[in-house]
Protein backbone atom coordinates (compact mmCIF):
# COMPACT_ATOMS: atom_id res chain seq x y z
CA UNK A 1 0.00 0.00 0.00
CA UNK A 2 1.10 3.49 -0.84
CA UNK A 3 1.15 5.78 2.45
CA UNK A 4 1.82 9.39 2.80
CA UNK A 5 3.79 11.20 4.64
CA UNK A 6 4.78 15.13 5.10
CA UNK A 7 8.73 15.39 5.47
CA UNK A 8 11.92 14.09 3.85
CA UNK A 9 12.23 10.21 3.25
CA UNK A 10 13.90 9.05 6.65
CA UNK A 11 11.89 11.08 8.33
CA UNK A 12 10.27 9.84 12.00
CA UNK A 13 7.07 10.28 10.29
CA UNK A 14 8.10 7.43 7.40
CA UNK A 15 10.44 5.85 10.47
CA UNK A 16 6.16 5.40 12.01
CA UNK A 17 4.74 4.37 8.44
CA UNK A 18 7.26 1.64 8.17
CA UNK A 19 5.83 0.48 11.65
CA UNK A 20 2.10 0.86 11.59
CA UNK A 21 1.98 -0.47 7.68
CA UNK A 22 5.02 -2.59 7.40
CA UNK A 23 5.93 -3.37 3.60
CA UNK A 24 4.11 0.27 2.34
CA UNK A 25 5.37 2.74 0.18
CA UNK A 26 5.83 5.69 1.00
CA UNK A 27 4.98 9.20 -0.62
CA UNK A 28 6.88 11.96 1.21
CA UNK A 29 4.83 15.48 0.72
CA UNK A 30 6.22 18.49 1.27
CA UNK A 31 3.12 20.26 2.85
CA UNK A 32 0.25 18.53 4.95
CA UNK A 33 -2.71 19.47 2.80
CA UNK A 34 -0.91 17.49 0.14
CA UNK A 35 -0.64 14.51 2.52
CA UNK A 36 -4.71 14.69 3.16
CA UNK A 37 -5.46 15.37 -0.73
CA UNK A 38 -3.22 12.49 -1.66
CA UNK A 39 -5.77 10.06 0.72
CA UNK A 40 -8.73 11.82 -0.25
CA UNK A 41 -8.27 11.73 -4.08
CA UNK A 42 -7.24 7.58 -3.74
CA UNK A 43 -3.72 8.20 -5.69
CA UNK A 44 -2.34 6.54 -1.52
CA UNK A 45 -4.46 4.16 -0.20
CA UNK A 46 -3.36 5.89 3.65
CA UNK A 47 -1.65 8.46 5.18
CA UNK A 48 0.69 8.63 8.82
CA UNK A 49 0.60 12.01 10.42
CA UNK A 50 1.82 13.24 13.83
CA UNK A 51 -0.85 14.30 16.37
CA UNK A 52 1.29 15.13 19.52
CA UNK A 53 5.08 14.78 21.01
CA UNK A 54 5.41 14.51 24.78
CA UNK A 55 7.83 17.37 24.51
CA UNK A 56 6.49 20.18 22.05
CA UNK A 57 2.48 19.26 22.84
CA UNK A 58 -0.46 18.85 19.70
CA UNK A 59 0.03 19.65 15.83
CA UNK A 60 -2.75 22.12 15.22
CA UNK A 61 -2.34 22.04 11.81
CA UNK A 62 -3.15 18.31 11.52
CA UNK A 63 -6.06 18.72 13.79
CA UNK A 64 -7.31 21.55 11.88
CA UNK A 65 -7.01 19.22 8.62
CA UNK A 66 -8.58 16.41 10.34
CA UNK A 67 -11.94 18.91 11.32
CA UNK A 68 -11.87 19.98 7.56
CA UNK A 69 -11.29 16.88 5.50
CA UNK A 70 -13.38 13.42 5.45
CA UNK A 71 -10.49 11.13 6.47
CA UNK A 72 -10.80 9.10 9.34
CA UNK A 73 -8.51 7.44 12.26
CA UNK A 74 -7.93 3.89 11.95
CA UNK A 75 -5.22 3.33 14.05
CA UNK A 76 -3.11 5.11 16.84
CA UNK A 77 0.85 4.52 17.41
CA UNK A 78 3.24 5.91 20.01
CA UNK A 79 6.99 6.16 18.29
CA UNK A 80 10.16 6.43 20.83
CA UNK A 81 12.20 9.84 19.15
CA UNK A 82 15.87 8.23 19.39
CA UNK A 83 18.31 10.44 18.03
CA UNK A 84 21.21 9.24 16.46
CA UNK A 85 24.45 10.41 15.22
CA UNK A 86 24.66 9.33 11.16
CA UNK A 87 27.57 10.19 9.23
CA UNK A 88 28.74 8.62 5.71
CA UNK A 89 30.65 5.15 5.99
CA UNK A 90 34.04 5.62 6.36
CA UNK A 91 33.78 8.86 8.72
CA UNK A 92 34.89 7.52 12.12
CA UNK A 93 33.68 9.39 15.25
CA UNK A 94 37.04 10.67 15.95
CA UNK A 95 36.87 12.60 12.93
CA UNK A 96 33.61 14.46 13.23
CA UNK A 97 33.99 18.39 13.87
CA UNK A 98 30.47 19.12 12.86
CA UNK A 99 27.28 18.45 13.28
CA UNK A 100 23.98 19.44 11.50
CA UNK A 101 20.74 18.79 12.47
CA UNK A 102 17.32 20.69 13.48
CA UNK A 103 17.70 23.34 15.81
CA UNK A 104 15.20 21.37 18.36
CA UNK A 105 16.99 17.80 17.36
CA UNK A 106 20.54 20.11 18.87
CA UNK A 107 18.76 21.11 21.46
CA UNK A 108 17.52 17.76 22.56
CA UNK A 109 21.57 16.46 22.85
CA UNK A 110 22.70 18.70 24.82
CA UNK A 111 24.61 16.41 27.26
CA UNK A 112 26.21 14.67 23.87
CA UNK A 113 27.72 18.04 23.10
CA UNK A 114 28.93 19.26 25.92
CA UNK A 115 30.89 16.17 26.43
CA UNK A 116 32.44 16.29 22.90
CA UNK A 117 33.03 20.21 23.09
CA UNK A 118 35.17 19.70 20.09
CA UNK A 119 32.27 19.42 17.89
CA UNK A 120 30.72 22.47 16.43
CA UNK A 121 26.96 22.30 16.33
CA UNK A 122 24.97 23.73 12.80
CA UNK A 123 21.37 24.26 12.68
CA UNK A 124 19.95 23.05 9.71
CA UNK A 125 16.33 22.84 8.38
CA UNK A 126 15.25 19.48 8.89
CA UNK A 127 16.94 16.30 10.36
CA UNK A 128 16.46 13.42 7.92
CA UNK A 129 17.90 16.08 5.68
CA UNK A 130 20.60 16.82 7.51
CA UNK A 131 21.86 13.42 7.24
CA UNK A 132 21.03 13.53 3.31
CA UNK A 133 23.31 16.52 3.16
CA UNK A 134 26.53 15.32 5.12
CA UNK A 135 26.31 12.34 2.35
CA UNK A 136 24.91 13.01 -0.70
CA UNK A 137 27.44 16.40 -0.21
CA UNK A 138 29.95 14.31 1.00
CA UNK A 139 30.73 17.43 3.74
CA UNK A 140 33.79 16.41 5.06
CA UNK A 141 34.29 15.88 9.24
CA UNK A 142 30.19 15.85 9.14
CA UNK A 143 27.82 13.90 10.60
CA UNK A 144 23.90 14.63 11.13
CA UNK A 145 21.12 14.13 13.65
CA UNK A 146 18.11 11.87 13.03
CA UNK A 147 15.94 8.82 13.41
CA UNK A 148 17.25 5.86 12.24
CA UNK A 149 15.60 5.53 9.25
CA UNK A 150 18.05 8.25 7.83
CA UNK A 151 21.01 6.09 8.62
CA UNK A 152 19.10 3.22 6.12
CA UNK A 153 17.38 5.70 3.76
CA UNK A 154 20.78 7.43 2.45
CA UNK A 155 23.16 5.02 3.06
CA UNK A 156 24.61 6.09 6.15
CA UNK A 157 26.43 4.58 9.30
CA UNK A 158 24.36 5.19 12.64
CA UNK A 159 27.84 5.95 15.16
CA UNK A 160 26.16 6.42 18.30
CA UNK A 161 22.37 6.17 18.86
CA UNK A 162 20.25 7.26 21.59
CA UNK A 163 21.90 10.12 22.10
CA UNK A 164 19.03 12.73 22.91
CA UNK A 165 18.79 13.74 26.79
CA UNK A 166 14.96 13.27 27.44
CA UNK A 167 13.87 9.15 26.79
CA UNK A 168 10.72 10.63 27.79
CA UNK A 169 10.29 11.67 24.18
CA UNK A 170 7.78 10.24 21.88
CA UNK A 171 5.69 11.29 19.06
CA UNK A 172 1.95 9.75 18.73
CA UNK A 173 1.18 9.10 15.24
CA UNK A 174 -2.72 8.73 13.34
CA UNK A 175 -2.99 6.28 11.05
CA UNK A 176 -5.42 7.57 8.23
CA UNK A 177 -8.09 6.36 5.61
CA UNK A 178 -10.86 7.19 3.57
CA UNK A 179 -12.95 4.41 4.97
CA UNK A 180 -15.12 5.04 7.91
CA UNK A 181 -14.50 1.41 9.54
CA UNK A 182 -14.11 0.43 13.04
CA UNK A 183 -11.59 -2.67 13.90
CA UNK A 184 -14.00 -4.78 16.78
CA UNK A 185 -11.54 -4.00 19.00
CA UNK A 186 -11.50 -0.57 18.78
CA UNK A 187 -11.70 1.50 22.42
CA UNK A 188 -11.00 4.89 22.03
CA UNK A 189 -12.76 7.75 20.27
CA UNK A 190 -11.56 11.16 19.20
CA UNK A 191 -13.52 13.77 18.25
CA UNK A 192 -14.56 17.15 17.75
CA UNK A 193 -17.24 19.39 19.10
CA UNK A 194 -17.93 23.04 18.54
CA UNK A 195 -19.35 25.26 21.54
CA UNK A 196 -21.06 28.92 21.81
CA UNK A 197 -19.81 31.41 23.91
CA UNK A 198 -22.02 30.55 27.15
CA UNK A 199 -20.15 30.78 30.55
CA UNK A 200 -20.17 26.82 31.74
CA UNK A 201 -21.03 25.43 28.46
CA UNK A 202 -18.08 23.66 28.53
CA UNK A 203 -18.96 22.39 31.91
CA UNK A 204 -22.45 21.26 30.47
CA UNK A 205 -21.05 19.55 27.50
CA UNK A 206 -18.64 17.60 29.80
CA UNK A 207 -21.45 16.40 31.52
CA UNK A 208 -22.46 14.23 29.45
CA UNK A 209 -19.48 12.20 29.74
CA UNK A 210 -19.16 12.14 33.53
CA UNK A 211 -22.98 11.20 33.61
CA UNK A 212 -22.27 7.68 31.56
CA UNK A 213 -18.83 7.78 33.63
CA UNK A 214 -16.99 7.82 30.36
CA UNK A 215 -13.14 9.03 30.94
CA UNK A 216 -11.64 12.07 28.58
CA UNK A 217 -7.92 11.40 27.93
CA UNK A 218 -7.50 14.54 26.32
CA UNK A 219 -8.99 17.92 25.78
CA UNK A 220 -7.78 20.60 23.85
CA UNK A 221 -9.43 24.01 23.04
CA UNK A 222 -8.93 25.78 19.64
CA UNK A 223 -10.56 29.53 18.63
CA UNK A 224 -12.65 29.33 15.59
CA UNK A 225 -10.90 31.70 12.61
CA UNK A 226 -12.85 34.98 11.99
CA UNK A 227 -15.45 33.69 14.72
CA UNK A 228 -14.00 35.79 17.88
CA UNK A 229 -15.08 33.81 21.15
CA UNK A 230 -16.10 30.72 19.55
CA UNK A 231 -14.34 27.44 20.04
CA UNK A 232 -13.93 24.01 19.03
CA UNK A 233 -12.66 21.27 20.84
CA UNK A 234 -11.01 18.17 20.43
CA UNK A 235 -11.16 15.50 22.86
CA UNK A 236 -9.95 11.69 23.43
CA UNK A 237 -12.34 9.80 25.24
CA UNK A 238 -11.72 6.17 26.23
CA UNK A 239 -14.72 3.76 24.85
CA UNK A 240 -15.42 1.97 21.25
CA UNK A 241 -18.57 2.27 19.23
CA UNK A 242 -21.17 0.79 22.17
CA UNK A 243 -24.60 1.68 22.91
CA UNK A 244 -23.32 3.93 25.61
CA UNK A 245 -20.79 5.76 23.82
CA UNK A 246 -23.69 6.28 21.27
CA UNK A 247 -25.88 7.43 23.79
CA UNK A 248 -23.58 9.80 25.31
CA UNK A 249 -22.34 11.36 21.85
CA UNK A 250 -26.30 12.10 20.96
CA UNK A 251 -26.67 13.76 24.39
CA UNK A 252 -23.21 15.75 23.22
CA UNK A 253 -25.16 16.67 20.00
CA UNK A 254 -27.88 18.63 22.20
CA UNK A 255 -25.06 20.80 23.49
CA UNK A 256 -22.64 21.26 20.87
CA UNK A 257 -22.83 23.25 17.84
CA UNK A 258 -21.36 20.15 15.59
CA UNK A 259 -20.09 16.72 16.68
CA UNK A 260 -17.19 15.03 14.33
CA UNK A 261 -16.30 11.79 15.22
CA UNK A 262 -12.21 11.51 13.56
CA UNK A 263 -12.16 7.90 14.79
CA UNK A 264 -12.94 5.10 16.60
CA UNK A 265 -9.66 2.70 16.83
CA UNK A 266 -7.89 0.59 19.60
CA UNK A 267 -6.11 2.69 22.10
CA UNK A 268 -1.84 2.23 21.79
CA UNK A 269 0.52 2.09 24.48
CA UNK A 270 2.77 4.60 24.94
CA UNK A 271 6.51 2.04 24.57
CA UNK B 1 15.09 46.99 30.95
CA UNK B 2 16.77 44.10 29.65
CA UNK B 3 14.35 41.66 28.28
CA UNK B 4 15.20 37.69 27.23
CA UNK B 5 13.96 36.08 24.26
CA UNK B 6 14.52 33.27 22.41
CA UNK B 7 15.47 32.90 18.55
CA UNK B 8 17.61 35.54 17.05
CA UNK B 9 18.23 39.14 16.42
CA UNK B 10 15.04 40.05 14.63
CA UNK B 11 13.41 37.52 15.27
CA UNK B 12 9.08 37.77 15.63
CA UNK B 13 10.00 37.31 19.59
CA UNK B 14 12.40 40.54 19.23
CA UNK B 15 9.76 42.42 17.33
CA UNK B 16 7.00 41.61 19.95
CA UNK B 17 9.45 42.22 22.95
CA UNK B 18 10.19 46.15 21.18
CA UNK B 19 6.33 46.61 20.99
CA UNK B 20 5.29 45.34 24.70
CA UNK B 21 8.77 47.12 26.40
CA UNK B 22 9.60 50.44 23.99
CA UNK B 23 13.17 50.86 24.52
CA UNK B 24 14.16 47.91 26.20
CA UNK B 25 17.72 45.97 25.38
CA UNK B 26 17.22 42.58 23.67
CA UNK B 27 19.32 39.65 25.36
CA UNK B 28 18.93 36.61 22.76
CA UNK B 29 18.88 33.08 23.95
CA UNK B 30 18.76 29.66 22.54
CA UNK B 31 17.39 27.97 24.77
CA UNK B 32 13.58 28.81 25.91
CA UNK B 33 15.05 27.10 29.68
CA UNK B 34 17.99 29.99 29.43
CA UNK B 35 15.12 32.28 29.01
CA UNK B 36 13.17 32.04 32.49
CA UNK B 37 16.70 31.12 34.33
CA UNK B 38 18.01 34.78 33.41
CA UNK B 39 14.44 36.44 34.41
CA UNK B 40 15.06 34.01 37.48
CA UNK B 41 18.76 34.94 38.55
CA UNK B 42 17.71 38.87 37.56
CA UNK B 43 20.21 39.06 35.01
CA UNK B 44 17.52 40.42 32.98
CA UNK B 45 14.38 42.32 33.79
CA UNK B 46 11.54 40.56 31.87
CA UNK B 47 11.10 37.92 29.09
CA UNK B 48 8.75 37.84 26.12
CA UNK B 49 8.13 34.32 25.15
CA UNK B 50 5.45 33.33 22.57
CA UNK B 51 2.71 30.66 23.76
CA UNK B 52 -0.06 29.88 21.25
CA UNK B 53 -0.51 30.65 17.35
CA UNK B 54 -3.11 30.77 15.70
CA UNK B 55 -2.11 28.43 12.81
CA UNK B 56 0.56 26.49 14.99
CA UNK B 57 -1.32 26.06 18.37
CA UNK B 58 0.13 26.00 21.72
CA UNK B 59 3.98 26.37 22.72
CA UNK B 60 3.64 23.31 25.03
CA UNK B 61 7.53 23.75 25.94
CA UNK B 62 6.38 27.45 27.69
CA UNK B 63 3.39 25.92 29.35
CA UNK B 64 6.03 23.01 30.73
CA UNK B 65 8.40 26.04 31.66
CA UNK B 66 5.48 28.71 33.06
CA UNK B 67 4.36 25.45 35.26
CA UNK B 68 8.09 24.80 36.67
CA UNK B 69 9.07 28.13 36.96
CA UNK B 70 8.68 31.30 39.91
CA UNK B 71 7.47 33.53 36.56
CA UNK B 72 4.29 35.44 36.49
CA UNK B 73 2.94 36.67 33.30
CA UNK B 74 2.38 40.69 33.64
CA UNK B 75 1.01 41.15 29.90
CA UNK B 76 -0.40 39.12 26.90
CA UNK B 77 0.14 40.53 23.38
CA UNK B 78 -1.03 39.50 20.15
CA UNK B 79 1.46 40.24 17.25
CA UNK B 80 0.41 39.61 13.59
CA UNK B 81 2.68 37.48 11.69
CA UNK B 82 3.75 39.76 8.20
CA UNK B 83 6.23 37.90 6.28
CA UNK B 84 8.66 40.65 4.23
CA UNK B 85 10.48 39.75 1.43
CA UNK B 86 14.06 41.18 2.48
CA UNK B 87 17.39 41.47 0.23
CA UNK B 88 20.65 43.03 1.09
CA UNK B 89 20.56 47.07 -0.05
CA UNK B 90 21.30 47.47 -3.86
CA UNK B 91 19.47 43.93 -4.52
CA UNK B 92 16.08 44.89 -6.70
CA UNK B 93 13.34 42.52 -6.75
CA UNK B 94 13.99 41.04 -10.25
CA UNK B 95 17.62 40.05 -9.21
CA UNK B 96 16.16 37.42 -6.83
CA UNK B 97 16.77 33.46 -8.18
CA UNK B 98 16.60 32.07 -4.40
CA UNK B 99 15.00 32.88 -1.68
CA UNK B 100 15.82 31.47 2.18
CA UNK B 101 13.68 30.78 5.06
CA UNK B 102 12.26 28.41 7.85
CA UNK B 103 10.06 26.18 5.75
CA UNK B 104 6.96 27.07 8.00
CA UNK B 105 7.36 30.38 6.67
CA UNK B 106 7.94 29.28 2.98
CA UNK B 107 4.68 27.09 3.13
CA UNK B 108 2.91 30.41 4.66
CA UNK B 109 3.92 32.45 1.50
CA UNK B 110 3.20 30.09 -1.48
CA UNK B 111 1.29 32.07 -3.16
CA UNK B 112 4.18 34.21 -3.82
CA UNK B 113 6.18 31.52 -5.07
CA UNK B 114 3.35 30.66 -7.66
CA UNK B 115 3.60 33.95 -9.00
CA UNK B 116 7.46 33.70 -9.34
CA UNK B 117 8.18 30.47 -10.68
CA UNK B 118 11.80 31.88 -11.83
CA UNK B 119 12.41 31.83 -7.91
CA UNK B 120 13.39 28.89 -6.12
CA UNK B 121 12.74 28.34 -2.55
CA UNK B 122 15.72 27.21 0.10
CA UNK B 123 14.81 26.02 3.11
CA UNK B 124 16.67 27.38 6.08
CA UNK B 125 16.97 26.61 9.90
CA UNK B 126 15.40 30.40 11.22
CA UNK B 127 13.11 33.27 9.58
CA UNK B 128 15.41 36.26 10.75
CA UNK B 129 18.77 33.86 10.38
CA UNK B 130 18.03 33.61 6.81
CA UNK B 131 17.67 37.09 6.23
CA UNK B 132 21.39 37.36 8.13
CA UNK B 133 23.05 34.83 6.06
CA UNK B 134 22.02 36.58 2.79
CA UNK B 135 23.22 40.02 3.55
CA UNK B 136 26.32 39.24 5.68
CA UNK B 137 27.58 35.92 3.41
CA UNK B 138 26.52 38.39 0.45
CA UNK B 139 24.73 35.36 -0.90
CA UNK B 140 24.27 37.23 -4.72
CA UNK B 141 20.33 36.96 -5.91
CA UNK B 142 19.07 36.11 -2.74
CA UNK B 143 16.68 37.38 -0.41
CA UNK B 144 15.26 35.84 3.15
CA UNK B 145 11.60 35.76 4.18
CA UNK B 146 11.61 37.26 8.12
CA UNK B 147 9.39 39.48 9.92
CA UNK B 148 10.22 43.15 9.33
CA UNK B 149 12.26 43.84 12.33
CA UNK B 150 14.82 41.28 10.83
CA UNK B 151 15.13 44.03 8.26
CA UNK B 152 16.41 46.91 10.85
CA UNK B 153 18.44 44.16 12.67
CA UNK B 154 20.91 43.30 9.59
CA UNK B 155 20.65 46.14 7.81
CA UNK B 156 18.52 44.50 4.79
CA UNK B 157 15.55 46.50 2.65
CA UNK B 158 12.32 45.23 2.33
CA UNK B 159 11.34 44.39 -1.46
CA UNK B 160 7.96 43.35 -0.16
CA UNK B 161 5.38 42.98 2.54
CA UNK B 162 2.70 40.91 3.88
CA UNK B 163 3.25 38.42 1.31
CA UNK B 164 1.87 35.67 3.49
CA UNK B 165 -0.80 33.82 2.47
CA UNK B 166 -3.24 33.58 5.43
CA UNK B 167 -3.76 36.95 7.21
CA UNK B 168 -5.25 34.99 9.91
CA UNK B 169 -1.01 34.62 11.25
CA UNK B 170 -0.78 35.85 14.70
CA UNK B 171 1.23 34.69 17.51
CA UNK B 172 0.04 35.57 21.47
CA UNK B 173 2.86 36.59 23.60
CA UNK B 174 3.59 36.71 27.44
CA UNK B 175 5.41 39.54 29.20
CA UNK B 176 7.07 37.45 31.77
CA UNK B 177 8.66 38.80 35.20
CA UNK B 178 9.51 38.05 38.78
CA UNK B 179 7.36 40.06 40.58
CA UNK B 180 3.88 38.64 41.65
CA UNK B 181 1.69 41.67 40.36
CA UNK B 182 -1.63 42.18 39.27
CA UNK B 183 -2.30 45.34 37.65
CA UNK B 184 -5.72 47.32 38.71
CA UNK B 185 -7.12 46.94 35.04
CA UNK B 186 -6.38 43.22 34.87
CA UNK B 187 -9.32 41.13 33.91
CA UNK B 188 -8.25 37.73 33.09
CA UNK B 189 -6.25 34.85 34.67
CA UNK B 190 -3.99 31.79 33.37
CA UNK B 191 -3.41 29.16 35.52
CA UNK B 192 -2.91 25.44 35.82
CA UNK B 193 -4.46 22.32 37.89
CA UNK B 194 -3.86 18.58 37.96
CA UNK B 195 -6.06 16.28 38.58
CA UNK B 196 -6.42 12.37 39.68
CA UNK B 197 -7.21 10.30 36.88
CA UNK B 198 -11.32 9.76 38.13
CA UNK B 199 -14.21 9.71 35.79
CA UNK B 200 -16.06 13.27 35.50
CA UNK B 201 -13.65 14.86 37.03
CA UNK B 202 -12.78 17.53 34.70
CA UNK B 203 -16.48 17.80 34.73
CA UNK B 204 -16.77 18.20 38.37
CA UNK B 205 -13.62 20.80 38.17
CA UNK B 206 -15.59 22.91 35.96
CA UNK B 207 -18.41 23.17 37.85
CA UNK B 208 -16.60 25.35 40.23
CA UNK B 209 -16.18 28.21 36.65
CA UNK B 210 -19.85 27.48 36.30
CA UNK B 211 -21.58 28.07 39.27
CA UNK B 212 -20.09 31.37 39.09
CA UNK B 213 -20.87 32.39 35.68
CA UNK B 214 -16.98 32.64 35.05
CA UNK B 215 -15.63 32.12 30.42
CA UNK B 216 -13.52 29.79 30.29
CA UNK B 217 -11.35 31.61 26.95
CA UNK B 218 -9.05 27.92 26.89
CA UNK B 219 -8.33 24.79 28.21
CA UNK B 220 -5.74 22.34 27.47
CA UNK B 221 -4.75 18.88 28.73
CA UNK B 222 -1.17 18.10 28.95
CA UNK B 223 0.07 14.62 30.40
CA UNK B 224 2.11 14.38 33.02
CA UNK B 225 5.42 12.96 32.19
CA UNK B 226 6.10 9.32 34.00
CA UNK B 227 2.68 9.33 35.77
CA UNK B 228 -0.17 7.86 32.88
CA UNK B 229 -3.35 8.91 32.98
CA UNK B 230 -2.83 11.91 35.43
CA UNK B 231 -3.14 15.33 33.36
CA UNK B 232 -2.31 18.81 34.03
CA UNK B 233 -4.73 21.18 32.23
CA UNK B 234 -3.89 25.08 31.54
CA UNK B 235 -6.71 27.31 31.47
CA UNK B 236 -7.18 31.18 30.76
CA UNK B 237 -10.62 32.67 32.42
CA UNK B 238 -12.13 36.04 31.81
CA UNK B 239 -11.64 37.20 35.63
CA UNK B 240 -9.65 39.62 37.33
CA UNK B 241 -8.06 39.25 40.82
CA UNK B 242 -11.98 39.62 42.75
CA UNK B 243 -13.78 38.68 45.46
CA UNK B 244 -15.79 35.71 43.17
CA UNK B 245 -12.52 34.92 41.22
CA UNK B 246 -11.14 33.73 44.76
CA UNK B 247 -13.59 32.07 45.80
CA UNK B 248 -13.89 30.14 42.55
CA UNK B 249 -9.93 29.37 42.73
CA UNK B 250 -10.48 28.42 46.71
CA UNK B 251 -13.27 25.96 45.13
CA UNK B 252 -11.43 24.35 42.54
CA UNK B 253 -8.39 23.82 45.34
CA UNK B 254 -11.18 20.98 46.77
CA UNK B 255 -11.36 18.98 43.37
CA UNK B 256 -7.80 19.77 42.13
CA UNK B 257 -4.87 18.62 43.28
CA UNK B 258 -2.91 21.27 42.74
CA UNK B 259 -3.74 24.91 41.50
CA UNK B 260 -1.03 27.78 40.24
CA UNK B 261 -2.38 30.82 39.38
CA UNK B 262 0.36 32.06 36.26
CA UNK B 263 -0.66 35.45 35.85
CA UNK B 264 -3.57 37.66 36.18
CA UNK B 265 -3.57 40.67 33.25
CA UNK B 266 -5.26 42.67 30.81
CA UNK B 267 -6.77 40.90 28.53
CA UNK B 268 -5.41 42.18 24.97
CA UNK B 269 -7.29 42.34 21.78
CA UNK B 270 -6.49 40.45 18.91
CA UNK B 271 -5.14 43.02 16.72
Amino acid sequence: MKVAIQGEVGCFSHQAAGRIVPGSTIVPCTRSAEVFERVIRGSVGAAVIPIENSLAGSVAEHYDLLLASKLFIQREFYLRIVHNLIAAPGTALEDIRRVFSHPVALEQCRIFFRQNPKIESIPFYDTAGSVRHVIKDKVPDAAGIAGRKAATAYGGRVLLTGIEDNKQNYTRFFLLQRAYRILPEANKTSLAFGLRNEPGILHKALGVFAAYGISLTKIESRPIQGRPWEYVFFADFMRGDDKVARRALKNLKEVADQVKVLGIYKAARII
